[in-house]
């Protein structure tokens, strides 16, 4: 009988995200995929770039939970094509399980897709799905400690979205450290500081995801 | 060659948890799991508590965290005993980590000990550590629809901290869903709403605490 050690796990996990990656590519669709703790604002997030981000055919959502249906739910009340993952107690997405929600979505009415990782600074981390964009959101509650605590998926993103900045005059959150830390860990990876409720600093995360986006925008 | 599936694992922690609860019973030390959010508050709840509960001997912590020592840091600085565990990416603590790390700490010292673990509200729910009490705290900027999102460290609590009711002005958190939603789940878990910043609610928290400890006070 043969081990299955967690390297080889994770080795099968990376062929199938690079399965979805050329079958999103091929389908012209754009994925981002958000992690960050428990109601940091990932979904407000998706909320605030669907009404802003420039779009084509459409954005579409795959969301991330341990239970329940809440998230996807609250999007498509707004219109916004979602499909739910229930992990039911997994504590984070893989490319498998984006393999079989995506075959939920129409692809040919989406050039973006966000796909919304389990709340978890941890787990979510070891796991590419396919994406092209990854995206880790720090809510000003949380503190400014964060990436020190949580180094590898502040390492492994592409940029830092600091969430909920309209709370900034209630906490004790420096900005400045935040940039400090992950310049020693990160140092190419762009820090957007914005609030999805009064819409500060949306405008620089969009451009800069419309320019990420080859060939779309 | 022999498979050691996840459930003998888990057994084997079990195992090694019964035996710190021993160790800890037998040496007169009352053990708190507090489990929670990255940024919810745990460690500034621990420093209320210290500056509230009745202690005969001391109170000393045991902090996880994925990287670094700031925790522990910054209660040693404030005359906490405490040891920090670097899990070193593990998403959770586990029974074998608690029974090391108690080997630094002067049990003889110490009624209380506060074990802060990993912020992650899915993963460090599976694993017992030999905890007497399981706090669960979900600060009010996380919202008020986790318990329905990660329903398993809901309901293998003993109680739940709602944290940050300071900020409550500020969100639109109704902690009668929290309670609603709880009733459904587990019960007898009984809900403190707490600040630990302006030690509003830490009353209840602190009586119940002491009660639960038996032949303590």
């Amino acid at each position: 009988m043969k081990i299955v050690a967690a390297k080889k796990i994770l080795k099968a996990n990376d062929q199938l995200a690079a399965e979805n990656r050329e079958h999103f590519r091929a389908a012209g669709v754009f994925v981002v995929n958000i992690l960050g703790s428990p109601g940091g604002g990932k979904t407000s997030l998706i909320e605030a770039l669907h009404a802003r981000l420039p779009i084509r055919r459409g954005l579409s959502v795959i969301e991330g939970d341990v239970a329940g249906t809440l998230d996807a739910d609250r999007l498509i009340a707004q219109g916004i094509p979602s499909v739910q993952i229930a992990t039911e107690g997994i504590c984070h997405l893989d490319a498998n399980m984006i393999s079989v929600a995506s075959r939920e979505l129409d692809l040919a009415k989406c050039d973006w897709l966000f796909i919304e990782n389990v709340g978890n600074l941890v787990c979510p981390a070891g796991f590419d799905l396919g994406e092209n964009i990854r995206l880790v959101l720090l809510s000003v509650p949380e503190g400014d400690d964060k990436v020190i605590k949580y180094p590898t998926v502040f390492q492994s993103s592409n940029a830092v979205v600091v969430s909920k900045i309209d709370l900034l005059p209630y906490f004790d959150f420096r900005l400045e450290r935040v940039r400090d830390d992950l310049s020693k860990l990160n140092p190419t990876a762009p820090v957007f500081a914005v609030s999805a409720k009064t819409g500060e600093g949306m405008d620089e995360l969009v451009a800069w995801l419309a320019k990420a986006a080859p060939g779309h925008y």
